[in-house]
């Protein structure tokens, strides 16, 4: 294993993701000598100390060979690409899984929303995985319980790769209700962290995570969130790197929808009500745009202003004479008869002995 | 009665609201001179004919006679100013009730949506018009069935003025299963229609009279809307007329709520969820701002970063030493010691033999 890759390792183990200075020294340095320097700990670099006496990349490796996990770092074809618009990209990834990372989330959506959730966006968010990754599209969210795992298992019903970003390291699953879940995920997809192996899930690290998910997808959708959910905070970061966002609504009665309805309220995100509109918005424009929605089409579209004002005039039952369609309609004698002989061609009026009335459509 | 009056009151027997070629006349000759054009019937004016020969101005003032209804002419005190903003304002209206016309559409809302209804719709339409009612404002809407019906019944039961716009006559009230409810709302508020008495309230008459709810009142609210809702085009009469528009989400799977989200996805309408949003959104500036919701707080809210980073990695129940916390915030020792010092000081973390944890806060 390279110099760089060792030192990415070792840094998962020692420094937070997106810890401003690591991230400063790498930039400038390298990965080795950003880790050399760390060891060192001199000046502000001391804080790691504790951490440092205690570093053991080997461990960490066999750790990750035992769930056969593999490392990915910034240069492999497998790098996601997205993540260079992050202020600080992850030193390096720890990936369970077959998926190659870089062709998974080419054309991904990140499905993400409260732990909190309700039947209701559990259907939406399986409904929503499975109709995506069917036009080929990789959900990606973060294992999870509530509407990430209806995500993960909306895409997995459809026999989809989905991909699963955890919090801590790649081989502790985590919530530990979902250990089943997350290694059916590792079965056909990815399961992955930018923390190393055997790293507990932190809430700083959550954060980390959720900025992580909407780094790697071309766009971000929220199925359901209460006004604190951490998904509005992968929101967030999607915003900021110009990601399309959407947001599904709910009954206004619902906690649960409230955070959704916030960000539509603030203009930070669109609401989308199906798969056709999140692949709208997050896809590429004409191969997956879809048409605005419609209602039900009435025989009595598209009439001419005369014909529908003499349509509107006509009784269902009683026969009217022209007189008494000319007063209903407002038109003179002529334009009545003209707007009659056309109603009655297209079926939509009945004559019968020089009086009209509305032809009665269950018969015709 | 003067000329004019008379003149108002014939043409709204004569001419549909909305009537272009009637509208220029009034402009230019004023209702008397209008009248007399419509009655020689020459040219276009031809199509008046038969209603010009069916025409009895004292048989419609009297049928208004005998259910307490007056007629309003513009220049009236009682005229609401707003309608001015009309590209072709009614010739007059008719009017049931003692409420005062302009004063009562002075600070109103327009809460408006579909006749196919749910329960989840008619309990927010009730909820908004009973909440703006106490508020001083009037909730203007059409006495249909379902969310219209819901608004008036919610402002009543608040002993509230509420004003109802009819698309027939005011003498006939529709949908006839209202007719107890229209009653009730010409008893403290207002029932107006700006066709004659007697008038059969007809598909176009719809239209214009959503179009007259849309122009009398400050702003408008649509609560749940199917896609071909006429209440989509009272709101589209709000937008035209540049006042502010409302509309209520619900869940993406009921179709009564289609209509709002394709207008909060066109950027027509803005996401309202309640009453305190729709007087913000149509109220005056200041004196009916809300303030943006906001999750329910945590203690560890604003907690400063090293603050946050330590309190972060201590445990629930297990006691961890110093090392242990500088391993986990990856703080050196005086940093995470000054940390621990404010946690216990703030009641999040407890000490004991030189040992942290969190505060257990039930006990606390």
């Amino acid at each position: 294993m390279t110099d760089d890759r060792l030192a990415r390792a070792a840094l998962s183990r020692l420094a937070e993701p997106g810890d401003r200075l690591v991230h400063a020294l790498l930039t400038e340095h390298g990965a080795a000598a950003t880790l050399e320097r760390v060891r060192r700990g001199s000046g502000r670099l001391a804080r790691f100390a504790e951490r440092v006496r205690r570093l053991d990349v080997d461990r960490d490796l066999s750790t990750a060979a035992k769930v056969g996990a593999r490392l990915v770092v910034p240069g492999d074809d497998e790098w996601p690409e997205r993540l260079a618009d992050l202020a600080i990209p992850p030193w390096c990834l720890w990936v369970r899984g077959p998926a190659d990372l870089a062709s998974a989330t080419r054309r991904s959506v990140a499905v993400v929303g409260s732990r909190l959730s309700t039947a209701y966006g559990e259907q939406l968010a399986a409904d929503l995985a499975a109709g995506v990754t069917q036009r080929g599209w990789t959900v990606i969210s973060g294992a999870a319980f509530g509407i990430d795992g209806a995500a993960h298992r909306g895409a997995l019903a459809v026999d989809g790769v989905t991909v699963a970003a955890l919090a801590g390291g790649v081989d502790r699953p985590y919530p530990s209700g979902h250990a089943r879940l997350i290694d059916r995920i590792a079965e056909t997809g990815a399961v992955l962290s930018e923390v190393a192996p055997g790293s507990a899930p932190m809430r700083t690290r959550f954060l980390q995570r959720n900025r992580l998910i909407a780094a790697m997808a071309k766009g971000t959708v929220v199925v359901e969130a209460d006004l604190r959910s951490g998904s509005l905070n992968t929101l967030g970061t999607a915003v900021e790197l110009g990601r399309p966002v959407g947001v599904f609504p709910g009954p206004v009665t619902s906690m649960t929808s409230a955070g959704c309805h916030a960000k539509i309220r603030s203009g930070m995100a669109t609401l989308v009500t199906g798969t056709a509109e999140v692949l709208d918005l997050v896809g590429d424009i004409g191969a997956d745009a879809c048409e605005e929605p419609r209602g039900e089409e009435r025989p009595t579209d598209g009439l001419a202003p005369d014909d529908a004002k003499v349509h509107d005039g006509l009784p269902h039952r009683a026969w009217v004479d022209l007189a008494e369609v000319c007063n209903a309609s407002a038109l003179a004698p002529m334009q009545a008869m003209a707007a009659l002989a056309r109603l009655v061609e297209l079926g939509l009026a009945e004559r019968r002995d020089g009086s009209w009335r509305k032809a009665n459509r269950r018969a015709g």
